[in-house]
C-alpha cells in the first residue's frame, strides 16, 4: 500500500513512470512486488509512490542521476524491463526529472 | 479517464502532486473536474496524468516555471487549494521538477 514518500530536502530526482497495462496478470504482480523490494535496496533510493486506475503512475525518488542509471542497468530489473516491453505494458512513458522544490502538509 | 500525456521533447516541467484523501466527497469530485478543465486553459499547460488507489498521484506538465507560478496564483485554483487544505486532503506533497529526459513506447 503506497503512501507519500518521505523524501529529503531538494534537489533530488524523480523518475515518473506512466503506463497502460495489457490484459491478464502474466506474472506482473509478482514482478512489481520484487522490483519495489529490489529498488529499495539500491544506493541512492529515496522512496516510491504508486497508484493505478485506468492509467498507472509510479514515481520513484533518487538522490542523483548515477543511482538512476545503476538501477536501470540492474540485471534483474533489466529482465523486468524486457518483459514490460514484451507483455505487461501496451504503452508507457518514463520521465527523468530533477525536483527543485517541494512543499505539503 | 486519464491517459499518458503527449508532452513535447524535454526540457519541460512536471508538478507531482501526491495526496491522501479525507473521508466523504464534500464537493471534491466537482472540483477535480473543474480544475482539470481550467488547468488545460492556462498558458504553458502541456498535459495531465492522474490515478488514485490508497494514494492519489496527479502529475501536470508545464513548459516553464512561470506558467506553474501563474496557475498556482489563479483565483479559482487558490480557492480549491484552500479547500484542499481545509477538508479534502489529510496530507499531500507537491514537488516541482524539471524533466530532463524521457522515453517510452
Amino acid at each position: 500500500m503506497s503512501t507519500i514518500a518521505a523524501t529529503p530536502k531538494p534537489p533530488y530526482y524523480a523518475v515518473i513512470f506512466t503506463s497502460h497495462r495489457t490484459d491478464g496478470d502474466n506474472g506482473y504482480g509478482d514482478m512489481v512486488t520484487r522490483m519495489v523490494e529490489l529498488a529499495a535496496q539500491q544506493p541512492g533510493y529515496l522512496g516510491i509512490e504508486s497508484a493505478r486506475e485506468h492509467l498507472g503512475i509510479t514515481v520513484s525518488y533518487w538522490s542523483d542521476l548515477e543511482s538512476i542509471k545503476n538501477w536501470k542497468a540492474d540485471l534483474e530489473h533489466k529482465r523486468a524491463q524486457e518483459y514490460g516491453h514484451e507483455k505487461w505494458y501496451s504503452s508507457f512513458k518514463v520521465r527523468i526529472s530533477k525536483v527543485e522544490r517541494d512543499y505539503g502538509i
